[in-house]
């Protein structure tokens, strides 16, 4: 019997299309189509409406590097709150770290969180069970907006900004997210594939430069992200917390018990902020729009644009480009 | 009508499909089978026995990254040697730097320039008509083994380590480099996906470490390297060309007005050198089985391990993983 191939088909151009060995499971509906297989080369993959999301062999790289990045940046974090992530990946690195108190995982969809214990379960390991874990079902957006609590960190684990995950790309939710940061905590959150897909990035960078003293995007290449290197921000008004010295991050992880990791090193995290140029200059000119006052998010959706504070300088920040046709490069949607 | 799709077929177990908008040259014979074409998203491909060679979109990344970190980790260099890169995209690059004086490209098939020049002229752009560039049709490996000429920097293009290639990739080819090679030169080659293809960088790191005193090799992500980050392989005998400040590697780059560039910069080549822990652990293991004797490059076709120099060390060095039978993830081959 010949296996089953299983496409990517949301770039229009091309298609990658891997080999299912065997299906776990599927769920066709009119509104999605999620299928869990096993492939040779990637382990297990999560295909959601025709985007790779996720395989065991490669989710080490975004996992840890949206957790170690920011974490090992503060001198001693204490209170995380992610945003969606129900795989359980980032949750799993952040309990990584002995200083962390409470991690609250706030996700909108039970059945992410269980769909990865039942197909996946060596992504979440042991983090649900563990005491120092909070797992909220409910709407991120909601909860951020709402919330007393201060965090140290805040990583958005969303998916790609169309649908219900295009709230967790707007200036309104990464505003109410400033809110909830401690003094100097850091907010992280991931910007797709810039190569193919330079308008997120662009759009995140923005708001970022509008809302804090400091924005730096970095990068990681996650190799089931097919098309180049992937982008994530970070956030913050502590500029204290860019820059640690390769010694101190160690001691940080050391100290911590942070142990086994794959990607994440002291070197790797600070070599992940030098973007290449092609994408350097993105920000560059984001950073400069989002500081004069255009703050316009990425969206699919035509977004208004918002009159600048300070007519002047945003006359000189360029628009946004027009929101893109094409699906995003964005990833990371959850089952 | 329905345009064609054009396949990558060398993962076993995954595929990527390009949709040729416009079939620009096809030739398929017994021996190989090479298209070119063009695909909206990545402008001209060659594809080349099932492997997707280059794209005129992301070519850049691997010729600035081929060219400009050994070049600008050089106080001032004159002499470069490029072997293979018949496209011309690496002899684009190092003619940015006024410093070099001749630029010799050794191609081994004539037919590779002829290509460029009338289906990618973008890529060699004017370089083949420099008078700085001395290109010689004739066998890489013979040309390094007989030349007296002695060379700054010596860049190896080629195609991956199966076929005719791979004299390319071997110990003895790499002692020829060295011997061309002036005092404090810089050898450099690429070791294809070591996320999917460990061995390579494994080999060409043990030949390297058997050869020089230090071995550095750097990442960069080409998006059409479709599988994660792209090893390139970085050799010499002077440790002061590793680590140049960014101030340093800047001034260089300007002095010797080179600009326009879409992907290095001062930053990026520093942090290229920082390799992802599962490549890291891949090369410490490399370089100490290369210090202690064990200097097996990697072949598809059985290697015969070579007798240790010291049998003590040796044992403790693990012996090289079993040749590949899937094809390696090295990229690069040429028309």
């Amino acid at each position: 019997m010949t296996n089953r191939w299983i496409e990517e088909t949301f770039h229009p151009h091309w298609r990658v299309a891997l080999e299912a060995s065997k299906v776990l499971h599927e769920d066709k509906t009119e509104h999605q189509h999620l299928v869990i297989f096993r492939n040779e080369t990637w382990g297990t993959v999560l295909m959601l409406d025709g985007v790779c999301q996720l395989t065991t062999s490669d989710e080490f790289v975004y996992h840890e590097m949206m957790s170690h990045v920011p974490l090992t940046a503060l001198e001693s974090p204490e209170r995380v709150l992610i945003v969606g992530g129900g795989d359980g990946g980032v949750l799993r690195e952040v309990l990584k770290h002995s200083s962390v108190k409470k991690a609250t995982m706030v996700e909108i969809d039970r059945t992410v969180i269980d769909t990865a214990v039942k197909y996946y379960p060596e992504i979440p390991g042991k983090s649900f069970d563990d005491p120092r874990a909070d797992i909220v079902i409910a709407d991120g957006l909601k909860y951020v907006a709402e919330t007393d609590e201060e965090f140290d960190a805040i990583i958005v684990d969303s998916s790609e900004p169309i649908g219900p995950s295009a709230v967790l790309h707007t200036r309104e939710f990464f505003a109410d997210c400033k809110r909830a940061l401690s003094k100097g905590g850091v907010l992280v959150t991931q910007n797709g594939l810039p190569f193919l897909f330079p308008d997120h990035l662009a759009g995140t960078t923005r708001v970022f430069a509008s809302l804090f003293k400091r924005v730096a995007p970095y990068m990681c290449t996650q190799p089931c992200y097919f098309g180049g290197p992937f982008a994530l921000n970070f956030a913050t008004n502590d500029k204290s917390v860019l820059h640690v010295d390769e010694k101190t991050l160690a001691k940080r992880a050391k100290k911590r018990g942070v142990s086994g990791l794959k990607y994440w090193t002291p070197a790797v995290h600070n070599a992940s902020f030098a973007l290449p140029a092609y994408a350097q200059s993105v920000v560059d000119e984001a950073i400069a729009a989002g500081k004069a006052g255009n703050d316009t998010a990425y969206a699919h959706a035509p977004v208004e644009v918002k009159p600048a504070d300070d007519k002047k300088k945003a006359a000189k920040a360029k628009a946004p480009a027009a929101a893109q046709p094409k699906a995003s490069g964005s990833k990371k949607a959850k089952a």
